[in-house]
C-alpha cells in the first residue's frame, strides 16, 4: 500500500504497564489524522539470543504499551475506532518463548526455552518451515472506567487480548471511558495461532499505520473488531465459558438493538450464524470473540 | 455432484442411544463401498410445529444414531476413515429449539421455544434473512474401548461433537476400539455456528453419501477431521480449557511422530500455526478442535 508521506509518529518514548482511569495523555491526535505508532516487542528488547530465557512472567516489565494517545472529541459514552492500515516489522528476527508456570501446557514445562527465528522473504523460518507473516497487535486498550489492570491482563477495556484478528485491515471499536479515550498498544506478534498456547507468538517490534475515528454515543460494553465482512465481539473472563457467555450476550444485544429482534430469536440466530472463536487461553484471563457476518448484522447502530 | 447409482442404503430401521464396547453390528459394509445413510433429525421427529416444545433434554430419546455399521477389516488399533461425499436434506423445513436448563445462556431462559424455519432455494429462511445451507453431522461415533456414553455426550469415541467441520468434503478419522469399528451417526443440522450456543442448529433429517477406509495401525486417541488443507484434532472435556489441553497435546504428538520435532519445538509451533476452535459449548461436555495446515503437517503418520 501507499502510505501517506505526512503523518504523526508516536514512539516508545513513553509506555505504560497499567490501564486505569487516571492515565495521563502523552500524545494528542485528531480523528482521521494519519499516525505511525512504533511499538517495541512484548518483552521490551530483553530477549535477544536463545541464551536469554524468561523464567517467570514479570508483570511489571512485560507487555508495555505505547501511549496513552488522546483522540480529540472522544468523550465518555462515545465509541473510539482504531482503523489499522498496515503493520510493518522493522526487524529480521523474532522470539518464541516457553515460560515456566505460564501457557496452556505449563504442567509439562520443566524449564524456560527461547527460540530465535529468522524473518525473511515475508516468512518466519521455523525448523525448515516457512510461515507467512501475519502480524497482529497483542495488547491494545483504553483508560478504564474504574479499576487498574496490568497490561498483561485482558478485560473490558481491551488490554492483552492477543487476538489474531487485530491485524491490518481491521477496525477495532473501543468503549470511551475517559476523555480522549487514552489508548495504548504494543506486544506485537509477527505470526500467531488462535489460542497462543505456549504463551507467545513470534514476538517482534512493529510500526503501525492507522487513524482514529470517533462515533458520538454508541458506547460498547467491550471491544468489537470490524473486518470487511464481519463483526467480532470480544470478551475476556476467568474461564472460556464465562467469556463465551459475555460475547454471546453482546452479540444478542447488538441484534436486538440494530434489527429489533426479540431476545429468543436473537439467541437462536447466534446459534445458527454466530461463530465463537478462541483468541487466547493463557493471559491468564481467557479471551474469545463471537463473530457474525455483516449479512446478518449490517451495523452496530439502530438500522434506519 | 454425480452420485454412484449403485450404493448400499442404511436406514433408521435401527438406531442406538448409547455408545459402548458391546454394540451389535446391524449393517456390514466393505471399505470403499458406496453407502447412503439416512438419518432422522436429532429429536426423531418429535418436533413438527412451533407448539411442540422441548421442555427438558430427554437423554433416552434424543440424538439417536443410525447404526451400528461394521466395516470389514477394521480391527482395534486401526484407524477408520469416514469420507463424506455429500449431505442432502430431504425436507423443506427445520427446527430451532430453546430448551430450559440447556444451552450457553440457560440462566436467562424462562420457557421452551420452538421455531420452524422454511428451507428453500439452498437457504434457511429466518425472520426475513437467508442463511445458506451448510449441513453437518452432529453426532457420529464408534464403539468405545470401555465405558457407556449416551449419544448426547461427546468423548474420545466421538459422539455428540456438534462440529461444523464434519460436513461434505471432510474425512473423519476415528480410533477403532472394537472389531468393525461399529460407527453410528445422526443429529444433523442444516446450518449451525461454531458454539451451537442455544443448544441446537437447524435440526433436519439428512441423507449422507460416503465411503469408509481402514488404515491398518495408526490408531488415534480421539477423532481427527481431515479437510483438503487441514488436520483438525478434536477433544471433548468438562471444560473448554481441558479440551484445549487435550487437543493441543494430540497435535503436538502428531508433530513429534510425523516430523520428529522435539516436544518444546512442537509446542512452540502449535502456538504459531495451531488454531484452537470452538465446536460446541452445550452438550454438556465441551468440544474444541485444534487445526493445523497440511503445509506444516502433511501426514498423520511418520514421514518417509
Amino acid at each position: 500500500m501507499t502510505l501517506p508521506e505526512e503523518h504523526t509518529v508516536i514512539t516508545a518514548d513513553h509506555v505504560i504497564y497499567h490501564f486505569h482511569p487516571d492515565l495521563e495523555a502523552k500524545w494528542h491526535v485528531a480523528p482521521h489524522e494519519q499516525v505511525e505508532i512504533r511499538c517495541p516487542d512484548g518483552v521490551h528488547g530483553q530477549i535477544r539470543t536463545e541464551q536469554d530465557r524468561y523464567v517467570a512472567v514479570d508483570y511489571d516489565h512485560i507487555n508495555d504499551a505505547v501511549g496513552p494517545i488522546h483522540v480529540a472529541g472522544a468523550e465518555p459514552g462515545d465509541r473510539l475506532i482504531f482503523d489499522i492500515h498496515d503493520i510493518q516489522i522493522p526487524q529480521d528476527w523474532g522470539y518464541v518463548l516457553v515460560i515456566p508456570n505460564f501457557g496452556l501446557l505449563q504442567a509439562k514445562v520443566q524449564e524456560a526455552r527461547t527460540k530465535i527465528v529468522p524473518i525473511k522473504d515475508g516468512c518466519v523460518h521455523f525448523d525448515g518451515m516457512r510461515i507467512p507473516l501475519d502480524p497482529c497487535i497483542g495488547t491494545i486498550g483504553v483508560a478504564t472506567h474504574e479499576g487498574r489492570y496490568n497490561t498483561v491482563i485482558p478485560f473490558d477495556h481491551g488490554g492483552n487480548m492477543d487476538t489474531t484478528a487485530i491485524r491490518a485491515g481491521a477496525r477495532v471499536h473501543f468503549p470511551v471511558n475517559q476523555p480522549g479515550g487514552l489508548i495504548a498498544m504494543g506486544d506485537a506478534k509477527a505470526v500467531m495461532g488462535d489460542g497462543e498456547v505456549c504463551g507467545t507468538g513470534v514476538g517482534v517490534p512493529i510500526n503501525i499505520f492507522a487513524h482514529f475515528e470517533v462515533v458520538k454515543g454508541g458506547r460498547l460494553s467491550r471491544p468489537v473488531i470490524e473486518t470487511a465482512g464481519e463483526w467480532q465481539f470480544i470478551a475476556s473472563a476467568e474461564t472460556l465459558e464465562q467469556a463465551c457467555i459475555l460475547a454471546n450476550e453482546d452479540l444478542i444485544g447488538a441484534l436486538m438493538r440494530s434489527k429489533g429482534l426479540p431476545w429468543a430469536d436473537a439467541y437462536m440466530l447466534t446459534s445458527l450464524v454466530g461463530q465463537l472463536r478462541i483468541s487466547q487461553v493463557v493471559d491468564p484471563l481467557m479471551t474469545v470473540r463471537m463473530a457474525i457476518s455483516k449479512d446478518y448484522l449490517p451495523t452496530l447502530d439502530k438500522m434506519a
